[in-house]
Protein backbone atom coordinates (compact mmCIF):
# COMPACT_ATOMS: atom_id res chain seq x y z
CA UNK A 1 0.00 0.00 0.00
CA UNK A 2 1.20 3.45 -0.60
CA UNK A 3 1.28 5.53 1.61
CA UNK A 4 1.33 9.73 1.17
CA UNK A 5 3.08 12.47 3.31
CA UNK A 6 0.45 13.41 5.36
CA UNK A 7 0.38 9.75 6.97
CA UNK A 8 3.54 9.59 7.84
CA UNK A 9 3.78 13.47 9.80
CA UNK A 10 3.07 11.95 12.95
CA UNK A 11 5.01 8.50 12.80
CA UNK A 12 8.45 7.43 14.53
CA UNK A 13 11.51 7.77 12.24
CA UNK A 14 11.50 3.72 12.19
CA UNK A 15 8.01 3.53 11.19
CA UNK A 16 8.62 6.16 8.76
CA UNK A 17 12.34 4.03 7.39
CA UNK A 18 10.76 0.90 7.36
CA UNK A 19 7.73 2.30 5.40
CA UNK A 20 10.11 3.63 2.54
CA UNK A 21 12.31 0.56 2.86
CA UNK A 22 9.20 -1.59 1.94
CA UNK A 23 8.33 0.93 -1.37
CA UNK A 24 5.37 2.26 0.57
CA UNK A 25 6.79 5.75 0.11
CA UNK A 26 9.24 7.48 -2.21
CA UNK A 27 8.21 11.25 -1.29
CA UNK A 28 10.18 14.00 -0.08
CA UNK A 29 10.98 14.25 3.84
CA UNK A 30 10.27 17.96 4.51
CA UNK A 31 8.27 17.97 7.47
CA UNK A 32 8.24 14.36 8.49
CA UNK A 33 9.72 13.52 11.62
CA UNK A 34 9.99 16.76 13.14
CA UNK A 35 12.88 17.53 15.56
CA UNK A 36 14.83 14.45 14.26
CA UNK A 37 18.08 14.96 12.48
CA UNK A 38 17.72 14.38 8.68
CA UNK A 39 20.87 13.81 6.26
CA UNK A 40 22.36 14.14 3.34
CA UNK A 41 23.81 11.07 1.85
CA UNK A 42 27.12 10.76 0.06
CA UNK A 43 28.90 7.59 -0.46
CA UNK A 44 31.36 6.42 -2.81
CA UNK A 45 34.70 3.90 -2.81
CA UNK A 46 36.72 3.59 0.80
CA UNK A 47 39.70 4.85 -1.98
CA UNK A 48 38.36 8.42 -2.34
CA UNK A 49 36.77 8.70 1.96
CA UNK A 50 40.00 9.97 3.27
CA UNK A 51 40.42 12.76 0.70
CA UNK A 52 36.05 13.03 1.49
CA UNK A 53 36.67 13.31 4.70
CA UNK A 54 39.68 15.58 4.57
CA UNK A 55 37.20 17.53 2.14
CA UNK A 56 34.24 17.52 4.39
CA UNK A 57 36.61 18.75 7.85
CA UNK A 58 37.54 21.92 5.70
CA UNK A 59 34.53 23.08 4.40
CA UNK A 60 32.37 22.42 7.08
CA UNK A 61 29.58 25.17 6.24
CA UNK A 62 28.69 23.58 3.50
CA UNK A 63 29.82 19.68 4.40
CA UNK A 64 28.96 19.44 8.16
CA UNK A 65 30.03 15.88 9.15
CA UNK A 66 27.35 14.69 11.03
CA UNK A 67 28.15 10.30 10.28
CA UNK A 68 30.75 7.77 8.36
CA UNK A 69 29.99 4.08 8.46
CA UNK A 70 32.90 1.54 8.36
CA UNK A 71 33.79 0.14 4.63
CA UNK A 72 31.16 -1.69 3.07
CA UNK A 73 28.57 -1.41 6.12
CA UNK A 74 24.96 -0.61 5.03
CA UNK A 75 24.18 1.25 8.49
CA UNK A 76 24.94 4.06 10.55
CA UNK A 77 25.24 2.49 14.15
CA UNK A 78 25.84 6.13 15.19
CA UNK A 79 22.68 7.52 14.06
CA UNK A 80 19.76 5.02 14.31
CA UNK A 81 18.34 2.10 15.53
CA UNK A 82 18.30 -0.53 12.49
CA UNK A 83 18.71 2.14 10.48
CA UNK A 84 19.84 1.41 6.15
CA UNK A 85 21.67 3.38 4.50
CA UNK A 86 20.66 1.53 0.60
CA UNK A 87 16.90 1.28 1.23
CA UNK A 88 15.74 4.04 3.91
CA UNK A 89 16.10 7.33 1.78
CA UNK A 90 13.04 7.76 -0.66
CA UNK A 91 15.16 8.10 -3.34
CA UNK A 92 18.83 8.23 -4.66
CA UNK A 93 21.19 9.39 -7.43
CA UNK A 94 23.61 7.10 -9.25
CA UNK A 95 26.25 9.14 -11.01
CA UNK A 96 28.94 7.27 -13.28
CA UNK A 97 32.18 9.15 -14.10
CA UNK A 98 30.13 12.24 -13.08
CA UNK A 99 27.49 11.70 -15.28
CA UNK A 100 23.83 11.14 -13.41
CA UNK A 101 22.78 7.47 -14.37
CA UNK A 102 19.62 6.76 -12.80
CA UNK A 103 17.19 7.68 -10.00
CA UNK A 104 16.43 4.49 -7.76
CA UNK A 105 14.59 4.30 -4.87
CA UNK A 106 16.56 1.35 -3.36
CA UNK A 107 20.78 0.85 -3.89
CA UNK A 108 20.79 -2.29 -2.28
CA UNK A 109 21.37 -4.44 -5.65
CA UNK A 110 24.05 -1.98 -6.73
CA UNK A 111 25.90 -1.99 -3.68
CA UNK A 112 29.94 -2.43 -3.20
CA UNK A 113 31.47 -4.02 -0.25
CA UNK A 114 33.97 -1.29 -0.68
CA UNK A 115 31.38 1.56 -0.77
CA UNK A 116 31.85 4.28 2.33
CA UNK A 117 28.73 6.46 3.58
CA UNK A 118 28.84 10.20 4.68
CA UNK A 119 26.11 11.56 6.24
CA UNK A 120 25.79 15.46 6.40
CA UNK A 121 23.70 17.95 7.98
CA UNK A 122 20.43 19.38 6.03
CA UNK A 123 19.14 22.75 6.00
CA UNK A 124 16.01 21.32 7.21
CA UNK A 125 17.08 21.89 10.90
CA UNK A 126 17.41 25.63 10.68
CA UNK A 127 14.24 26.08 8.63
CA UNK A 128 12.79 23.92 11.34
CA UNK A 129 14.22 26.48 14.02
CA UNK A 130 13.13 29.60 11.83
CA UNK A 131 9.95 27.94 11.52
CA UNK A 132 9.10 27.49 15.31
CA UNK A 133 10.87 31.40 15.47
CA UNK A 134 8.28 33.17 13.56
CA UNK A 135 10.06 33.45 10.30
CA UNK A 136 8.68 32.56 6.80
CA UNK A 137 10.49 30.82 3.84
CA UNK A 138 9.27 31.91 0.48
CA UNK A 139 10.50 28.49 -0.62
CA UNK A 140 8.00 27.11 1.90
CA UNK A 141 4.99 29.41 1.37
CA UNK A 142 5.08 29.19 -2.33
CA UNK A 143 5.35 25.03 -2.25
CA UNK A 144 8.68 25.17 -4.08
CA UNK A 145 12.24 23.60 -3.80
CA UNK A 146 14.72 26.20 -2.07
CA UNK A 147 16.72 27.73 -5.14
CA UNK A 148 20.43 27.01 -5.13
CA UNK A 149 23.16 28.78 -7.10
CA UNK A 150 26.74 27.76 -8.02
CA UNK A 151 29.25 30.63 -6.71
CA UNK A 152 32.76 32.17 -6.51
CA UNK A 153 33.09 31.40 -3.12
CA UNK A 154 36.10 29.05 -3.44
CA UNK A 155 36.41 25.50 -1.38
CA UNK A 156 39.36 24.23 0.17
CA UNK A 157 40.58 21.28 -1.99
CA UNK A 158 41.48 17.62 -0.90
CA UNK A 159 42.23 15.39 -3.35
CA UNK A 160 40.37 15.13 -6.08
CA UNK A 161 37.32 17.06 -4.36
CA UNK A 162 37.17 20.76 -4.62
CA UNK A 163 35.34 23.64 -7.16
CA UNK A 164 33.06 26.59 -5.90
CA UNK A 165 30.46 26.53 -2.93
CA UNK A 166 26.84 26.36 -3.79
CA UNK A 167 24.17 28.21 -1.85
CA UNK A 168 20.94 28.52 -1.23
CA UNK A 169 18.89 31.70 -1.08
CA UNK A 170 16.03 32.56 1.07
CA UNK A 171 14.94 36.23 0.95
CA UNK A 172 14.22 37.92 4.46
CA UNK A 173 12.94 41.64 5.24
CA UNK A 174 16.41 43.59 6.44
CA UNK A 175 14.97 43.50 10.21
CA UNK A 176 14.79 39.73 10.32
CA UNK A 177 18.23 39.10 9.39
CA UNK A 178 20.18 39.60 12.60
CA UNK A 179 17.34 37.30 14.21
CA UNK A 180 18.03 34.75 11.45
CA UNK A 181 21.73 34.61 11.99
CA UNK A 182 22.13 34.21 15.26
CA UNK A 183 19.08 31.36 15.55
CA UNK A 184 21.16 29.66 12.39
CA UNK A 185 24.70 30.08 14.29
CA UNK A 186 23.06 27.36 16.84
CA UNK A 187 23.45 24.68 14.32
CA UNK A 188 27.15 24.90 12.95
CA UNK A 189 25.92 20.76 12.24
CA UNK A 190 22.81 22.27 9.56
CA UNK A 191 25.17 24.74 7.78
CA UNK A 192 25.03 27.64 10.20
CA UNK A 193 24.60 31.31 9.69
CA UNK A 194 24.48 32.68 6.39
CA UNK A 195 27.48 32.95 4.09
CA UNK A 196 26.16 35.93 2.25
CA UNK A 197 23.62 38.66 2.51
CA UNK A 198 23.17 41.32 -0.30
CA UNK A 199 23.88 41.36 -3.97
CA UNK A 200 24.35 38.05 -5.55
CA UNK A 201 27.13 39.48 -7.98
CA UNK A 202 29.64 39.82 -5.17
CA UNK A 203 29.49 35.83 -5.06
CA UNK A 204 29.38 34.83 -8.78
CA UNK A 205 25.92 34.59 -9.09
CA UNK A 206 24.69 36.38 -12.33
CA UNK A 207 21.16 35.65 -12.71
CA UNK A 208 19.17 35.05 -8.97
CA UNK A 209 16.23 34.26 -11.50
CA UNK A 210 18.20 30.89 -12.65
CA UNK A 211 19.20 29.18 -10.44
CA UNK A 212 21.48 25.69 -10.81
CA UNK A 213 19.01 23.44 -9.02
CA UNK A 214 15.73 24.09 -7.51
CA UNK A 215 12.98 26.74 -8.38
CA UNK A 216 13.40 30.82 -8.49
CA UNK A 217 11.92 32.35 -6.12
CA UNK A 218 9.36 36.01 -5.66
CA UNK A 219 12.01 38.86 -4.65
CA UNK A 220 9.61 41.43 -2.90
CA UNK A 221 10.39 45.15 -2.68
CA UNK A 222 12.40 45.52 0.45
CA UNK A 223 13.53 41.99 0.68
CA UNK A 224 17.76 41.25 0.65
CA UNK A 225 18.72 38.00 -0.74
CA UNK A 226 20.33 35.76 1.94
CA UNK A 227 22.32 32.42 1.38
CA UNK A 228 23.32 29.58 3.00
CA UNK A 229 26.33 27.25 2.47
CA UNK A 230 24.32 24.55 0.85
CA UNK A 231 24.54 20.48 1.35
CA UNK A 232 24.44 20.07 -2.74
CA UNK A 233 28.20 21.03 -1.90
CA UNK A 234 29.91 18.05 -1.50
CA UNK A 235 27.48 16.41 -4.27
CA UNK A 236 28.29 18.86 -6.83
CA UNK A 237 32.31 18.13 -5.85
CA UNK A 238 32.52 14.41 -5.84
CA UNK A 239 30.52 14.73 -9.44
CA UNK A 240 32.82 17.64 -10.58
CA UNK A 241 35.50 15.10 -9.36
CA UNK A 242 34.04 11.83 -11.58
CA UNK A 243 34.51 9.34 -9.43
CA UNK A 244 33.80 5.87 -11.30
CA UNK A 245 30.64 5.70 -8.94
CA UNK A 246 29.20 8.04 -6.69
CA UNK A 247 25.60 8.24 -5.01
CA UNK A 248 23.79 10.58 -2.97
CA UNK A 249 20.42 11.03 -1.73
CA UNK A 250 17.49 12.33 -4.33
CA UNK A 251 17.33 16.28 -3.50
CA UNK A 252 14.64 16.99 -0.78
CA UNK A 253 14.62 12.97 -0.07
CA UNK A 254 16.66 12.82 2.70
CA UNK A 255 17.63 10.21 5.18
CA UNK A 256 15.92 10.43 8.33
CA UNK A 257 17.97 9.34 11.64
CA UNK A 258 16.73 8.77 15.31
CA UNK A 259 19.24 11.42 16.46
CA UNK A 260 17.78 14.75 18.02
CA UNK A 261 18.19 17.69 15.41
CA UNK A 262 19.76 19.67 18.32
CA UNK A 263 22.10 17.16 19.25
CA UNK A 264 25.65 18.00 19.44
CA UNK A 265 27.49 15.40 18.58
CA UNK A 266 25.06 13.76 17.00
CA UNK A 267 25.58 10.64 18.52
CA UNK A 268 23.30 7.94 19.36
CA UNK A 269 23.66 7.50 23.85
CA UNK A 270 22.34 4.16 23.55
CA UNK B 1 70.73 30.54 21.69
CA UNK B 2 68.26 29.29 24.17
CA UNK B 3 65.22 31.35 24.87
CA UNK B 4 63.05 30.53 27.43
CA UNK B 5 59.14 30.93 27.87
CA UNK B 6 59.25 34.32 29.45
CA UNK B 7 60.94 35.89 26.31
CA UNK B 8 58.36 33.94 24.02
CA UNK B 9 55.38 35.14 25.72
CA UNK B 10 54.69 38.77 23.55
CA UNK B 11 56.40 36.65 20.06
CA UNK B 12 54.01 36.31 17.30
CA UNK B 13 53.07 32.36 16.68
CA UNK B 14 55.58 32.23 13.37
CA UNK B 15 58.12 33.69 15.34
CA UNK B 16 57.81 31.16 18.29
CA UNK B 17 57.35 28.22 15.72
CA UNK B 18 60.46 29.54 14.03
CA UNK B 19 62.61 29.70 17.19
CA UNK B 20 61.43 25.61 17.96
CA UNK B 21 62.14 25.13 14.59
CA UNK B 22 65.33 26.41 15.07
CA UNK B 23 65.71 24.21 18.49
CA UNK B 24 65.98 27.53 20.47
CA UNK B 25 62.88 26.44 22.25
CA UNK B 26 61.75 23.03 23.11
CA UNK B 27 59.79 23.78 27.13
CA UNK B 28 56.15 23.66 27.14
CA UNK B 29 53.53 26.03 25.19
CA UNK B 30 50.95 27.01 28.03
CA UNK B 31 50.17 30.79 28.11
CA UNK B 32 52.27 31.38 24.79
CA UNK B 33 50.69 33.01 21.72
CA UNK B 34 47.50 33.58 23.70
CA UNK B 35 44.10 33.67 21.46
CA UNK B 36 46.02 31.51 19.20
CA UNK B 37 44.59 27.63 18.58
CA UNK B 38 47.34 25.00 19.63
CA UNK B 39 46.56 21.19 19.20
CA UNK B 40 47.19 18.12 20.45
CA UNK B 41 49.26 16.25 17.08
CA UNK B 42 48.17 12.58 16.58
CA UNK B 43 50.45 11.03 13.18
CA UNK B 44 50.19 8.14 11.70
CA UNK B 45 50.54 6.26 8.32
CA UNK B 46 48.11 6.30 5.99
CA UNK B 47 46.17 2.83 5.98
CA UNK B 48 45.16 3.92 9.07
CA UNK B 49 43.76 7.38 8.89
CA UNK B 50 40.38 6.39 7.51
CA UNK B 51 39.62 4.50 10.82
CA UNK B 52 40.90 7.75 12.53
CA UNK B 53 38.63 10.27 11.35
CA UNK B 54 36.17 7.86 11.72
CA UNK B 55 37.05 7.52 15.43
CA UNK B 56 37.48 11.58 15.75
CA UNK B 57 33.83 12.13 13.72
CA UNK B 58 32.35 9.65 16.57
CA UNK B 59 34.32 11.08 19.33
CA UNK B 60 34.06 14.65 19.04
CA UNK B 61 34.37 15.91 22.50
CA UNK B 62 37.90 13.77 23.34
CA UNK B 63 38.79 14.25 19.46
CA UNK B 64 37.62 17.53 18.11
CA UNK B 65 39.19 17.31 14.93
CA UNK B 66 40.27 20.70 14.09
CA UNK B 67 42.98 19.92 10.79
CA UNK B 68 44.26 16.95 8.72
CA UNK B 69 47.14 17.22 6.52
CA UNK B 70 47.39 15.85 2.96
CA UNK B 71 49.09 12.14 2.81
CA UNK B 72 53.11 12.70 2.91
CA UNK B 73 52.74 16.63 3.67
CA UNK B 74 54.49 17.97 6.95
CA UNK B 75 52.24 21.10 6.62
CA UNK B 76 48.72 22.00 7.92
CA UNK B 77 47.79 24.84 4.92
CA UNK B 78 44.28 25.64 6.38
CA UNK B 79 45.83 26.28 10.13
CA UNK B 80 49.08 28.41 9.55
CA UNK B 81 51.17 29.65 7.19
CA UNK B 82 54.67 28.34 6.94
CA UNK B 83 53.63 25.76 9.54
CA UNK B 84 55.53 22.40 10.14
CA UNK B 85 54.42 19.71 11.62
CA UNK B 86 57.45 17.67 11.87
CA UNK B 87 59.84 20.55 13.44
CA UNK B 88 57.48 23.34 14.97
CA UNK B 89 56.24 21.22 18.24
CA UNK B 90 58.72 21.43 21.34
CA UNK B 91 58.73 17.73 21.12
CA UNK B 92 57.43 14.70 19.99
CA UNK B 93 56.82 11.21 21.58
CA UNK B 94 57.14 8.03 18.88
CA UNK B 95 55.57 5.02 19.51
CA UNK B 96 56.68 1.57 17.85
CA UNK B 97 53.53 -1.11 18.62
CA UNK B 98 52.17 0.88 21.33
CA UNK B 99 55.66 1.11 23.21
CA UNK B 100 56.84 4.83 23.68
CA UNK B 101 60.41 4.52 21.97
CA UNK B 102 62.09 8.33 21.90
CA UNK B 103 60.94 11.98 22.76
CA UNK B 104 62.75 13.88 19.85
CA UNK B 105 62.37 17.38 19.41
CA UNK B 106 62.28 17.05 15.46
CA UNK B 107 60.53 14.47 13.44
CA UNK B 108 61.78 15.22 10.64
CA UNK B 109 64.42 12.50 9.64
CA UNK B 110 61.84 9.47 10.70
CA UNK B 111 58.99 11.49 8.49
CA UNK B 112 57.71 8.78 6.29
CA UNK B 113 56.16 9.66 2.99
CA UNK B 114 52.96 7.71 4.13
CA UNK B 115 52.02 9.76 7.24
CA UNK B 116 49.33 11.67 7.85
CA UNK B 117 48.85 14.20 10.44
CA UNK B 118 45.79 14.72 12.82
CA UNK B 119 45.15 18.15 14.76
CA UNK B 120 42.82 18.17 17.87
CA UNK B 121 41.80 21.26 19.69
CA UNK B 122 43.26 21.34 23.20
CA UNK B 123 42.10 22.57 26.85
CA UNK B 124 44.10 25.70 26.54
CA UNK B 125 41.74 27.17 24.88
CA UNK B 126 38.78 26.75 27.55
CA UNK B 127 41.23 27.40 30.28
CA UNK B 128 41.96 30.18 28.62
CA UNK B 129 38.78 31.38 28.55
CA UNK B 130 38.07 30.58 32.21
CA UNK B 131 41.05 32.68 33.49
CA UNK B 132 39.82 35.74 31.32
CA UNK B 133 36.11 35.14 33.36
CA UNK B 134 38.07 35.08 36.72
CA UNK B 135 37.54 30.59 37.38
CA UNK B 136 41.08 29.63 39.37
CA UNK B 137 42.50 26.37 37.93
CA UNK B 138 43.85 24.49 40.63
CA UNK B 139 46.79 22.96 38.33
CA UNK B 140 47.73 26.40 37.24
CA UNK B 141 48.19 27.83 40.76
CA UNK B 142 50.11 24.75 41.80
CA UNK B 143 52.14 25.06 38.99
CA UNK B 144 51.27 21.20 37.69
CA UNK B 145 50.10 19.44 34.81
CA UNK B 146 46.14 18.80 34.81
CA UNK B 147 45.97 15.30 36.35
CA UNK B 148 44.67 13.02 33.55
CA UNK B 149 42.53 9.78 34.55
CA UNK B 150 40.95 6.40 32.44
CA UNK B 151 37.58 5.93 32.95
CA UNK B 152 34.96 3.66 31.96
CA UNK B 153 33.23 5.98 29.58
CA UNK B 154 33.23 3.95 26.57
CA UNK B 155 33.99 5.46 23.28
CA UNK B 156 32.71 4.76 20.04
CA UNK B 157 35.03 2.24 18.29
CA UNK B 158 36.03 2.47 14.27
CA UNK B 159 38.70 0.11 13.20
CA UNK B 160 41.56 -0.78 15.40
CA UNK B 161 40.59 2.43 17.86
CA UNK B 162 38.18 2.21 20.50
CA UNK B 163 38.63 1.94 24.33
CA UNK B 164 37.99 4.21 27.28
CA UNK B 165 37.42 7.75 27.66
CA UNK B 166 40.85 10.04 29.27
CA UNK B 167 39.68 13.36 31.41
CA UNK B 168 41.23 15.84 32.67
CA UNK B 169 39.79 17.25 36.48
CA UNK B 170 39.68 20.37 37.87
CA UNK B 171 37.96 20.81 41.29
CA UNK B 172 35.41 24.24 41.42
CA UNK B 173 33.11 25.71 43.62
CA UNK B 174 29.64 24.18 43.04
CA UNK B 175 28.18 27.69 42.68
CA UNK B 176 30.96 28.41 39.72
CA UNK B 177 30.15 25.16 37.79
CA UNK B 178 27.07 26.08 35.65
CA UNK B 179 29.16 29.25 34.81
CA UNK B 180 31.84 27.08 33.61
CA UNK B 181 29.87 24.98 31.84
CA UNK B 182 27.87 27.33 29.69
CA UNK B 183 31.70 28.98 29.41
CA UNK B 184 33.23 26.08 28.11
CA UNK B 185 30.58 24.78 26.13
CA UNK B 186 31.09 27.29 23.51
CA UNK B 187 34.49 25.81 22.55
CA UNK B 188 33.04 22.33 21.09
CA UNK B 189 36.28 22.40 19.29
CA UNK B 190 38.28 22.26 22.52
CA UNK B 191 37.04 19.79 24.06
CA UNK B 192 33.19 21.77 24.93
CA UNK B 193 31.62 21.55 28.32
CA UNK B 194 32.24 18.82 31.34
CA UNK B 195 31.54 15.56 30.44
CA UNK B 196 31.28 14.59 34.27
CA UNK B 197 30.61 16.61 38.01
CA UNK B 198 30.99 14.74 40.88
CA UNK B 199 31.71 11.37 42.40
CA UNK B 200 34.88 10.01 40.48
CA UNK B 201 34.08 6.60 40.98
CA UNK B 202 31.23 6.74 38.78
CA UNK B 203 33.07 6.89 35.85
CA UNK B 204 35.31 4.63 36.79
CA UNK B 205 38.01 6.42 38.61
CA UNK B 206 39.32 4.76 41.74
CA UNK B 207 41.87 7.19 43.26
CA UNK B 208 41.81 10.60 42.14
CA UNK B 209 44.86 11.25 43.98
CA UNK B 210 46.57 8.88 41.57
CA UNK B 211 45.97 10.28 38.20
CA UNK B 212 47.67 8.47 35.18
CA UNK B 213 49.36 11.11 33.43
CA UNK B 214 50.07 14.42 34.69
CA UNK B 215 50.04 15.09 38.66
CA UNK B 216 47.51 14.89 42.04
CA UNK B 217 46.33 18.49 42.77
CA UNK B 218 44.71 19.76 46.54
CA UNK B 219 41.02 18.83 46.37
CA UNK B 220 40.17 21.46 48.62
CA UNK B 221 36.51 21.28 51.24
CA UNK B 222 33.70 21.91 49.55
CA UNK B 223 35.08 21.47 46.21
CA UNK B 224 33.21 19.25 43.46
CA UNK B 225 35.52 16.98 40.95
CA UNK B 226 35.25 18.29 37.06
CA UNK B 227 36.04 16.49 34.58
CA UNK B 228 36.49 17.06 30.93
CA UNK B 229 37.13 14.91 27.63
CA UNK B 230 41.01 14.93 27.42
CA UNK B 231 43.22 15.15 24.37
CA UNK B 232 45.19 12.48 25.87
CA UNK B 233 42.54 10.10 24.22
CA UNK B 234 42.69 9.64 21.09
CA UNK B 235 46.91 9.09 22.03
CA UNK B 236 45.32 6.77 24.17
CA UNK B 237 43.29 4.82 21.59
CA UNK B 238 45.99 4.39 19.20
CA UNK B 239 48.78 3.15 21.48
CA UNK B 240 46.27 0.98 22.54
CA UNK B 241 45.75 -0.09 19.14
CA UNK B 242 49.65 -0.87 18.50
CA UNK B 243 50.13 0.66 15.49
CA UNK B 244 53.54 0.04 13.95
CA UNK B 245 54.41 4.00 14.21
CA UNK B 246 52.89 6.27 15.77
CA UNK B 247 53.17 9.96 16.94
CA UNK B 248 52.27 12.77 18.87
CA UNK B 249 53.23 15.97 20.68
CA UNK B 250 54.74 15.78 23.66
CA UNK B 251 52.39 16.94 26.60
CA UNK B 252 52.07 20.15 27.24
CA UNK B 253 54.31 21.12 24.14
CA UNK B 254 51.28 21.93 21.38
CA UNK B 255 51.71 22.92 17.97
CA UNK B 256 51.16 26.68 17.41
CA UNK B 257 48.89 27.51 15.03
CA UNK B 258 47.80 31.01 12.95
CA UNK B 259 44.18 30.55 13.99
CA UNK B 260 41.87 32.23 16.54
CA UNK B 261 41.21 29.79 19.22
CA UNK B 262 37.53 30.98 18.69
CA UNK B 263 37.18 30.63 15.04
CA UNK B 264 34.80 28.16 14.31
CA UNK B 265 35.23 26.56 11.84
CA UNK B 266 39.15 26.52 12.16
CA UNK B 267 40.63 27.03 8.90
CA UNK B 268 42.25 30.16 7.69
CA UNK B 269 40.67 32.22 5.38
CA UNK B 270 43.60 33.94 3.48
Amino acid sequence: MMLDHEALRTADPSDIRTAIRNGSYSGHTAGLAPDRLQVNLAIMAEEFALDFARFCQRNPKPCPLVGVSDTGERVLHTLGHDLRVDTDAPGYCVYHNGVLQQQPTDISDIWQDDFVTFALGCSFTFEHALAKAGIAMRHIDQNRTVPMYRTSLDLVPAGPFGGGMVVSMRPLLPQDIERVRSICAEFPLAHGAPVHVGDPSEIGITDINAPEWGDAVDIRDGEVCVFWACGVTPQNAAIRAQLPVFLSHRPGAMLITDVDERANPPVLQD
